[in-house]
Protein backbone atom coordinates (compact mmCIF):
# COMPACT_ATOMS: atom_id res chain seq x y z
CA UNK A 1 0.00 0.00 0.00
CA UNK A 2 1.73 3.17 -1.26
CA UNK A 3 -0.75 6.05 -0.09
CA UNK A 4 0.11 4.52 3.61
CA UNK A 5 4.08 6.34 3.69
CA UNK A 6 4.05 10.07 3.58
CA UNK A 7 7.88 9.67 3.24
CA UNK A 8 9.63 7.43 0.87
CA UNK A 9 12.52 6.85 3.22
CA UNK A 10 10.18 5.62 6.18
CA UNK A 11 8.74 3.24 3.62
CA UNK A 12 12.29 1.85 2.60
CA UNK A 13 13.27 1.63 6.19
CA UNK A 14 9.87 -0.40 7.17
CA UNK A 15 10.22 -2.72 3.92
CA UNK A 16 14.10 -3.56 4.94
CA UNK A 17 13.03 -4.33 8.36
CA UNK A 18 10.06 -6.81 7.35
CA UNK A 19 12.32 -8.74 5.27
CA UNK A 20 13.94 -10.44 8.54
CA UNK A 21 13.07 -13.47 9.94
CA UNK A 22 9.55 -13.27 11.96
CA UNK A 23 9.11 -9.22 11.31
CA UNK A 24 5.99 -8.09 10.02
CA UNK A 25 4.93 -4.61 8.41
CA UNK A 26 3.83 -3.65 11.69
CA UNK A 27 6.70 -4.57 13.41
CA UNK A 28 8.88 -3.04 11.32
CA UNK A 29 7.09 0.52 11.50
CA UNK A 30 7.55 -0.02 15.23
CA UNK A 31 11.29 -0.43 14.42
CA UNK A 32 11.94 2.28 12.23
CA UNK A 33 9.60 4.80 14.46
CA UNK A 34 11.92 3.76 17.22
CA UNK A 35 15.25 4.53 15.41
CA UNK A 36 13.76 7.64 14.60
CA UNK A 37 13.31 8.25 17.96
CA UNK A 38 17.14 7.73 18.75
CA UNK A 39 19.90 10.42 18.52
CA UNK A 40 21.54 10.32 15.05
CA UNK A 41 24.85 8.75 15.65
CA UNK A 42 23.79 5.89 17.52
CA UNK A 43 21.82 4.73 14.22
CA UNK A 44 24.83 4.97 12.28
CA UNK A 45 26.44 3.14 14.34
CA UNK A 46 23.31 0.06 14.29
CA UNK A 47 23.28 0.44 10.25
CA UNK A 48 27.32 0.09 9.71
CA UNK A 49 27.24 -2.76 12.57
CA UNK A 50 24.87 -4.64 10.52
CA UNK A 51 26.89 -3.66 7.49
CA UNK A 52 30.70 -4.68 8.49
CA UNK A 53 28.86 -7.89 9.92
CA UNK A 54 28.21 -9.31 7.03
CA UNK A 55 31.58 -7.57 4.89
CA UNK A 56 33.83 -8.52 7.63
CA UNK A 57 32.93 -11.69 9.27
CA UNK A 58 34.72 -14.46 7.73
CA UNK A 59 34.82 -18.58 8.25
CA UNK A 60 37.70 -19.94 10.72
CA UNK A 61 40.01 -21.84 8.59
CA UNK A 62 40.14 -24.58 11.33
CA UNK A 63 36.40 -24.92 12.26
CA UNK A 64 34.46 -23.26 9.82
CA UNK A 65 33.09 -21.19 12.99
CA UNK A 66 31.92 -17.68 12.09
CA UNK A 67 34.89 -15.74 13.18
CA UNK A 68 36.88 -11.95 12.68
CA UNK A 69 39.91 -13.18 11.88
CA UNK A 70 41.35 -15.95 9.66
CA UNK A 71 41.49 -18.64 12.94
CA UNK A 72 38.82 -18.15 15.46
CA UNK A 73 39.37 -17.07 19.05
CA UNK A 74 38.50 -20.58 20.02
CA UNK A 75 41.22 -22.42 17.67
CA UNK A 76 43.73 -20.08 18.36
CA UNK A 77 42.86 -20.24 22.28
CA UNK A 78 46.25 -21.91 23.71
CA UNK A 79 44.38 -22.98 26.57
CA UNK A 80 41.70 -25.46 24.56
CA UNK A 81 42.63 -28.79 23.89
CA UNK A 82 42.93 -28.99 20.38
CA UNK A 83 43.43 -33.31 20.17
CA UNK A 84 39.62 -32.95 20.85
CA UNK A 85 36.84 -31.74 18.41
CA UNK A 86 33.52 -31.43 18.89
CA UNK A 87 31.39 -31.91 15.75
CA UNK A 88 28.42 -29.72 15.25
CA UNK A 89 25.45 -28.49 12.83
CA UNK A 90 25.91 -24.86 13.33
CA UNK A 91 27.20 -22.13 14.70
CA UNK A 92 24.38 -21.56 17.14
CA UNK A 93 25.24 -25.25 18.18
CA UNK A 94 28.56 -23.80 18.98
CA UNK A 95 27.37 -21.08 20.60
CA UNK A 96 25.02 -23.22 23.45
CA UNK A 97 28.20 -25.51 23.95
CA UNK A 98 30.04 -22.37 24.94
CA UNK A 99 27.46 -21.39 27.08
CA UNK A 100 27.70 -24.62 29.34
CA UNK A 101 31.46 -23.55 29.98
CA UNK A 102 31.73 -27.87 30.28
CA UNK A 103 33.93 -28.02 27.21
CA UNK A 104 37.67 -27.25 26.49
CA UNK A 105 38.23 -29.00 23.53
CA UNK A 106 38.04 -27.23 19.99
CA UNK A 107 35.08 -27.32 17.07
CA UNK A 108 34.27 -28.22 13.70
CA UNK A 109 31.15 -26.98 12.12
CA UNK A 110 29.39 -29.13 9.19
CA UNK A 111 27.35 -26.01 8.20
CA UNK A 112 24.33 -28.41 8.11
CA UNK A 113 23.48 -31.85 8.26
CA UNK A 114 22.90 -34.86 5.50
CA UNK A 115 19.17 -34.57 4.75
CA UNK A 116 18.21 -35.73 0.88
CA UNK A 117 14.82 -34.39 1.24
CA UNK A 118 16.40 -30.90 1.62
CA UNK A 119 18.40 -31.72 -1.06
CA UNK A 120 22.19 -31.52 1.59
CA UNK A 121 24.54 -34.53 1.04
CA UNK A 122 28.11 -34.88 2.26
CA UNK A 123 29.81 -32.46 -0.08
CA UNK A 124 27.68 -29.44 0.88
CA UNK A 125 28.78 -29.62 3.93
CA UNK A 126 32.87 -29.84 5.43
CA UNK A 127 33.31 -33.26 6.24
CA UNK A 128 36.26 -33.01 4.31
CA UNK A 129 38.22 -30.96 6.14
CA UNK A 130 37.06 -33.08 9.18
CA UNK A 131 38.47 -36.06 7.56
CA UNK A 132 41.68 -34.00 6.49
CA UNK A 133 42.10 -32.65 9.55
CA UNK A 134 41.87 -36.54 11.33
CA UNK A 135 44.15 -37.69 8.84
CA UNK A 136 46.96 -35.19 9.67
CA UNK A 137 46.88 -37.36 13.32
CA UNK A 138 46.82 -35.07 16.14
CA UNK A 139 43.18 -35.79 16.47
CA UNK A 140 42.61 -38.12 19.93
CA UNK A 141 38.35 -37.66 19.72
CA UNK A 142 35.85 -36.44 18.31
CA UNK A 143 32.61 -35.95 19.74
CA UNK A 144 29.52 -36.30 17.31
CA UNK A 145 27.34 -33.16 18.81
CA UNK A 146 24.63 -33.05 16.34
CA UNK A 147 20.77 -33.43 16.65
CA UNK A 148 19.23 -36.83 17.72
CA UNK A 149 17.16 -36.89 14.62
CA UNK A 150 17.33 -39.46 11.60
CA UNK A 151 19.36 -36.78 9.82
CA UNK A 152 21.44 -36.61 12.92
CA UNK A 153 21.99 -40.35 13.24
CA UNK A 154 22.98 -40.54 9.32
CA UNK A 155 25.47 -37.63 9.23
CA UNK A 156 26.82 -39.54 12.44
CA UNK A 157 27.04 -42.89 10.72
CA UNK A 158 28.47 -41.10 7.50
CA UNK A 159 31.12 -39.49 9.16
CA UNK A 160 31.82 -42.53 11.41
CA UNK A 161 32.91 -44.58 8.64
CA UNK A 162 34.84 -41.45 7.14
CA UNK A 163 37.18 -41.61 10.17
CA UNK A 164 37.21 -45.30 11.67
CA UNK A 165 40.26 -45.75 9.46
CA UNK A 166 42.15 -43.46 11.95
CA UNK A 167 43.59 -44.16 15.04
CA UNK A 168 40.62 -41.18 16.54
CA UNK A 169 38.22 -42.13 19.02
CA UNK A 170 34.46 -41.47 18.07
CA UNK A 171 32.20 -40.44 20.73
CA UNK A 172 28.81 -39.06 20.46
CA UNK A 173 25.97 -36.83 22.89
CA UNK A 174 25.07 -38.69 26.24
CA UNK A 175 21.31 -39.29 25.46
CA UNK A 176 18.86 -40.16 28.37
CA UNK A 177 16.77 -38.22 30.83
CA UNK A 178 17.10 -34.30 30.44
CA UNK A 179 18.18 -33.16 33.96
CA UNK A 180 14.67 -32.06 36.17
CA UNK A 181 12.63 -34.37 33.84
CA UNK A 182 10.36 -36.37 35.91
CA UNK A 183 10.07 -40.45 35.09
CA UNK A 184 6.52 -40.44 34.09
CA UNK A 185 6.68 -37.64 31.31
CA UNK A 186 9.99 -39.17 29.62
CA UNK A 187 8.85 -40.98 26.15
CA UNK A 188 9.34 -44.22 25.48
CA UNK A 189 12.77 -43.98 23.72
CA UNK A 190 14.35 -42.15 25.26
CA UNK A 191 13.42 -43.91 28.68
CA UNK A 192 14.20 -47.00 26.61
CA UNK A 193 17.49 -45.79 25.96
CA UNK A 194 18.33 -44.54 29.49
CA UNK A 195 18.17 -47.68 30.70
CA UNK A 196 19.75 -49.73 28.06
CA UNK A 197 23.32 -46.86 28.39
CA UNK A 198 22.23 -46.88 31.97
CA UNK A 199 26.16 -45.09 33.84
CA UNK A 200 27.46 -46.14 37.11
CA UNK A 201 26.01 -44.24 39.91
CA UNK A 202 28.36 -41.30 41.11
CA UNK A 203 27.49 -38.90 43.67
CA UNK A 204 27.42 -35.69 43.11
CA UNK A 205 30.84 -34.73 44.69
CA UNK A 206 32.55 -36.87 42.43
CA UNK A 207 31.83 -35.44 39.47
CA UNK B 1 27.99 -13.30 28.37
CA UNK B 2 31.51 -12.64 26.07
CA UNK B 3 32.33 -16.05 25.76
CA UNK B 4 29.61 -16.50 23.89
CA UNK B 5 30.57 -15.09 20.66
CA UNK B 6 33.30 -16.48 18.46
CA UNK B 7 33.27 -12.98 16.34
CA UNK B 8 33.31 -9.30 17.81
CA UNK B 9 31.19 -8.16 14.94
CA UNK B 10 28.36 -10.94 15.89
CA UNK B 11 28.65 -10.29 19.25
CA UNK B 12 28.12 -6.41 18.16
CA UNK B 13 25.24 -6.88 15.49
CA UNK B 14 23.42 -8.91 18.16
CA UNK B 15 23.64 -6.53 20.59
CA UNK B 16 22.29 -3.42 18.47
CA UNK B 17 19.16 -5.40 17.24
CA UNK B 18 18.62 -6.75 20.95
CA UNK B 19 17.75 -2.74 21.49
CA UNK B 20 15.25 -2.53 19.04
CA UNK B 21 11.94 -2.92 20.79
CA UNK B 22 10.71 -6.05 21.47
CA UNK B 23 14.11 -8.03 20.51
CA UNK B 24 15.91 -10.03 22.66
CA UNK B 25 19.25 -11.45 22.33
CA UNK B 26 18.01 -14.39 21.26
CA UNK B 27 15.66 -13.28 18.36
CA UNK B 28 18.85 -10.58 17.72
CA UNK B 29 20.99 -13.13 17.24
CA UNK B 30 18.27 -14.75 14.55
CA UNK B 31 18.45 -11.85 12.44
CA UNK B 32 22.39 -11.12 12.49
CA UNK B 33 22.62 -15.02 11.41
CA UNK B 34 19.78 -14.40 8.96
CA UNK B 35 22.06 -11.34 7.64
CA UNK B 36 24.84 -13.19 7.12
CA UNK B 37 23.27 -15.58 4.63
CA UNK B 38 22.04 -12.89 2.58
CA UNK B 39 23.86 -11.29 0.01
CA UNK B 40 26.14 -8.51 0.65
CA UNK B 41 24.91 -5.58 -1.34
CA UNK B 42 21.25 -6.36 0.08
CA UNK B 43 22.79 -6.14 3.56
CA UNK B 44 24.32 -3.36 2.42
CA UNK B 45 21.45 -1.49 1.34
CA UNK B 46 19.67 -2.88 4.75
CA UNK B 47 22.08 -0.89 6.20
CA UNK B 48 22.06 2.34 4.38
CA UNK B 49 18.36 2.89 4.71
CA UNK B 50 18.25 2.91 8.51
CA UNK B 51 21.08 5.06 8.47
CA UNK B 52 19.43 7.44 5.51
CA UNK B 53 15.73 7.49 7.54
CA UNK B 54 17.59 8.43 10.65
CA UNK B 55 19.30 11.26 8.95
CA UNK B 56 17.24 12.63 5.70
CA UNK B 57 13.69 12.45 7.07
CA UNK B 58 12.36 15.71 8.21
CA UNK B 59 8.97 16.64 9.95
CA UNK B 60 6.37 18.53 7.40
CA UNK B 61 6.61 22.34 7.85
CA UNK B 62 2.93 22.70 8.11
CA UNK B 63 1.44 19.15 9.62
CA UNK B 64 4.56 17.71 11.21
CA UNK B 65 4.47 14.79 9.38
CA UNK B 66 7.36 12.61 8.39
CA UNK B 67 8.36 13.36 5.45
CA UNK B 68 11.22 13.34 2.58
CA UNK B 69 10.84 17.24 2.12
CA UNK B 70 10.13 20.30 3.67
CA UNK B 71 6.49 19.79 3.11
CA UNK B 72 5.03 16.20 2.45
CA UNK B 73 3.21 14.48 0.28
CA UNK B 74 -0.01 14.81 1.86
CA UNK B 75 0.02 18.68 2.41
CA UNK B 76 1.36 19.23 -1.29
CA UNK B 77 -1.26 17.45 -3.22
CA UNK B 78 -3.45 19.75 -4.89
CA UNK B 79 -6.43 17.30 -4.88
CA UNK B 80 -6.14 16.97 -0.67
CA UNK B 81 -8.71 19.60 0.78
CA UNK B 82 -6.52 22.38 2.57
CA UNK B 83 -9.69 23.71 4.75
CA UNK B 84 -10.14 20.84 6.74
CA UNK B 85 -7.34 19.55 9.04
CA UNK B 86 -7.81 16.48 11.01
CA UNK B 87 -5.84 16.76 14.22
CA UNK B 88 -3.96 13.48 15.08
CA UNK B 89 -1.62 12.74 18.27
CA UNK B 90 1.13 10.65 16.18
CA UNK B 91 2.60 9.62 12.80
CA UNK B 92 0.64 6.28 12.87
CA UNK B 93 -2.81 7.67 12.99
CA UNK B 94 -2.18 9.56 9.80
CA UNK B 95 -1.26 6.13 8.44
CA UNK B 96 -4.07 4.74 10.47
CA UNK B 97 -6.51 7.16 8.87
CA UNK B 98 -5.20 7.37 5.20
CA UNK B 99 -5.47 3.19 4.90
CA UNK B 100 -9.25 3.79 5.73
CA UNK B 101 -9.37 6.02 2.15
CA UNK B 102 -12.39 8.21 3.49
CA UNK B 103 -10.95 11.25 4.16
CA UNK B 104 -9.92 13.61 1.38
CA UNK B 105 -7.97 17.03 3.93
CA UNK B 106 -4.99 17.09 5.75
CA UNK B 107 -3.59 16.31 8.67
CA UNK B 108 -1.86 18.30 11.73
CA UNK B 109 0.04 15.67 14.20
CA UNK B 110 0.46 17.27 17.55
CA UNK B 111 3.37 14.65 18.71
CA UNK B 112 1.42 13.47 21.71
CA UNK B 113 -1.32 14.10 23.88
CA UNK B 114 -1.91 16.30 26.78
CA UNK B 115 -0.78 13.64 29.79
CA UNK B 116 0.28 15.76 33.22
CA UNK B 117 0.98 11.63 34.55
CA UNK B 118 3.70 11.13 31.91
CA UNK B 119 4.73 15.40 32.05
CA UNK B 120 3.50 16.21 28.73
CA UNK B 121 2.24 19.44 28.69
CA UNK B 122 0.95 21.72 25.72
CA UNK B 123 3.99 23.52 24.97
CA UNK B 124 5.12 20.09 24.42
CA UNK B 125 2.70 19.68 21.90
CA UNK B 126 2.19 21.52 18.27
CA UNK B 127 -0.82 23.31 19.42
CA UNK B 128 0.46 26.66 19.09
CA UNK B 129 1.40 26.21 15.21
CA UNK B 130 -2.51 24.44 15.05
CA UNK B 131 -3.41 27.63 16.64
CA UNK B 132 -1.58 29.65 14.13
CA UNK B 133 -2.63 27.72 10.96
CA UNK B 134 -6.67 28.75 12.27
CA UNK B 135 -5.68 32.34 12.66
CA UNK B 136 -4.52 32.43 9.61
CA UNK B 137 -8.57 32.13 8.60
CA UNK B 138 -8.18 29.42 5.83
CA UNK B 139 -9.33 26.42 7.44
CA UNK B 140 -12.79 25.94 7.86
CA UNK B 141 -12.75 22.76 9.79
CA UNK B 142 -10.83 20.82 12.35
CA UNK B 143 -11.42 17.78 12.79
CA UNK B 144 -10.22 15.97 16.45
CA UNK B 145 -9.11 12.71 15.94
CA UNK B 146 -7.30 11.58 19.63
CA UNK B 147 -7.91 8.74 21.68
CA UNK B 148 -11.28 8.16 23.34
CA UNK B 149 -9.25 8.82 26.76
CA UNK B 150 -9.26 10.94 29.59
CA UNK B 151 -6.10 12.41 28.18
CA UNK B 152 -8.02 12.99 24.61
CA UNK B 153 -10.59 14.71 25.93
CA UNK B 154 -8.73 16.92 27.92
CA UNK B 155 -6.15 18.00 24.76
CA UNK B 156 -9.33 18.10 22.71
CA UNK B 157 -11.09 20.78 24.97
CA UNK B 158 -7.75 22.46 25.43
CA UNK B 159 -7.33 23.07 21.69
CA UNK B 160 -11.43 23.48 21.63
CA UNK B 161 -10.69 26.52 24.16
CA UNK B 162 -8.10 27.55 21.84
CA UNK B 163 -9.50 27.61 18.61
CA UNK B 164 -12.69 28.41 19.72
CA UNK B 165 -12.46 32.43 19.20
CA UNK B 166 -11.97 32.22 15.20
CA UNK B 167 -14.25 31.41 12.90
CA UNK B 168 -13.74 27.26 12.55
CA UNK B 169 -16.07 24.32 12.61
CA UNK B 170 -14.79 21.97 15.63
CA UNK B 171 -15.76 18.54 14.88
CA UNK B 172 -14.71 15.13 16.56
CA UNK B 173 -14.57 11.38 15.40
CA UNK B 174 -18.14 9.61 15.88
CA UNK B 175 -18.25 7.51 18.82
CA UNK B 176 -20.55 4.78 19.04
CA UNK B 177 -20.82 1.06 17.80
CA UNK B 178 -18.05 -0.33 16.50
CA UNK B 179 -19.40 -1.92 12.74
CA UNK B 180 -19.79 -5.58 13.40
CA UNK B 181 -20.67 -5.10 17.22
CA UNK B 182 -23.44 -6.65 18.65
CA UNK B 183 -25.28 -4.63 21.13
CA UNK B 184 -24.90 -7.82 23.76
CA UNK B 185 -21.24 -7.64 24.09
CA UNK B 186 -21.08 -3.85 24.14
CA UNK B 187 -19.92 -1.57 27.05
CA UNK B 188 -22.14 0.29 28.74
CA UNK B 189 -20.92 3.74 28.44
CA UNK B 190 -20.42 3.35 24.27
CA UNK B 191 -23.91 1.98 24.33
CA UNK B 192 -25.17 4.74 26.12
CA UNK B 193 -23.52 7.73 24.47
CA UNK B 194 -24.75 5.46 21.19
CA UNK B 195 -28.47 6.04 22.69
CA UNK B 196 -27.79 9.96 23.17
CA UNK B 197 -26.23 10.60 20.08
CA UNK B 198 -27.86 8.73 17.78
CA UNK B 199 -28.28 9.37 14.41
CA UNK B 200 -30.84 9.90 11.54
CA UNK B 201 -31.22 6.74 9.85
CA UNK B 202 -29.69 6.03 6.16
CA UNK B 203 -29.73 3.69 3.58
CA UNK B 204 -26.54 2.79 2.96
CA UNK B 205 -27.04 3.96 -0.72
CA UNK B 206 -27.40 7.41 0.18
CA UNK B 207 -24.46 7.59 2.15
Amino acid sequence: MNHLYSSKLLENAVNEFSRLPGIGKKTALRMALFLLKQDEESVRQFGQAVIRLRSEVVYCRECHNLSDTEVCEICSNLRRDRSIVCVVETVRDVMSIEDTMQYQGVYHVLGGIISPMDGVGPADLTIESLENKVAEGKISEIILALSATMEGDTTNFYIYRKVKKFPVAVTTLARGLAVGDELEYADQVTLGRSIVNRIPFRVNSEQ
